[in-house]
């Protein structure tokens, strides 16, 4: 047991260092060799556990869509403008996440491995279906539509944010993303109530560091 | 002069053809020898228009920012609509407009050639901020803000629109990211006088299809 262990966590930090190289240079240039240089083991180790290029890549897009953060709230909707929030707060910190955008975007890559957008429509669409259901949305809001348009905005969004020269943080970036499209979106009450800023990801993700809970 | 125009008409159709390959295979993979085999020409003729590939994505990229089609309106806040509708409109129809967004997000290419995303955003700046002089806007809406988070969102809804199964047209996918937005950012008797419509583009880019004029 301890030995799977060391393997998957092995295996999870010479992913990290293969998405940093492909964030770099892009999944075409990443060379094996410089692959094999950048991980520092040697190439027999490196096949043990990714015995080519396109495995690594796969490992990689597998990480790509993530909950982790992300709690059950009142509104379904605060749910699904945490998964945005969450991943944009966490993205420019991870590099397998921002590895996986850009397989998404590079035509070659695509080809050989798809998306994994819908996913991400899939997981918006069934949030924001629900929600519908309770009456959190506006009459003419199609969850379908908008979880669509909302992969593809954010995904732009950070692209472009992460080129720009003094650009906004991406969180910053995608929280106006959010406060821009929701009036349109959220039924008047629950809008006056959903927490669009910046900074709930971190709340979110260390929830310990909050007030300390009554009689703790 | 006559020569001086076929040279122009030969570089363009160079252009037309690399970018077909651009959008294939992404600008890394595409090799001088499949553009010597793609464009016909000789290698010679062919480095007589591009010295090097950077030269080609240096030519697609020139092609990027275009108002054509776009002319004035009652109200710029229409014009800054205009421009995203005729863009996504033309995008599937021109390799060009198309390679230059492979261009833009393909991390390789753009360390090279950086990207024309802050042109797109001044444009559409200048747009929404006349719109504001003229009293289009809500008060609350930031021109700045708008136009890169426009651009950004723009850019993402293209590229997922592309690879999903069973997408909507572009035009169509791109008219409803608008409707999203303009109820958070035109002013309500402006909003109510916007044409927002998928078929706008086709009516501004052939304008002489349309109905006689009364008399003619």
């Amino acid at each position: 047991m301890a030995c799977q262990q060391r393997a998957i966590r092995t295996r999870d930090s010479i992913l990290e260092t293969v998405a940093g190289l492909f964030n770099e240079v892009g999944y075409e240039a990443a060379t094996i060799a410089s692959l094999v240089e950048r991980t520092g083991l040697t190439r027999g180790a490196l096949y043990f556990h990714f015995p080519t290029k396109e495995a690594m890549a796969r490992g990689v897009l597998a990480h790509a869509v993530t909950r982790e953060g992300i709690s059950p709230q009142e509104y379904k909707l605060q749910e699904w403008v945490d998964l945005g929030l969450v991943l944009a707060y966490r993205l420019p910190r991870e590099p397998l996440l921002r590895a996986a955008v850009q397989l998404s975007v590079d035509p070659k890559a695509r080809s050989l491995f798809g998306t994994r957008w819908p996913d991400w429509i899939d997981v918006g669409q069934d949030l924001l279906g629900e929600a519908k259901k309770r009456g959190e949305l506006l009459p003419h809001a199609v969850p379908e539509e908008i979880a669509r348009l909302v992969v593809g905005a954010w995904t732009g969004v950070q692209l472009v944010t992460e080129t720009l020269p003094d650009s906004p943080g991406l969180a910053e970036e995608i929280a106006r993303l959010y406060q821009l499209i929701l009036p349109n979106v959220a039924s008047p009450g629950v809008l006056a109530k959903l927490d669009t800023s910046p900074h709930r990801p971190e709340r979110l993700l260390r929830p310990s560091e909050g007030p300390a809970a009554p009689g703790a």
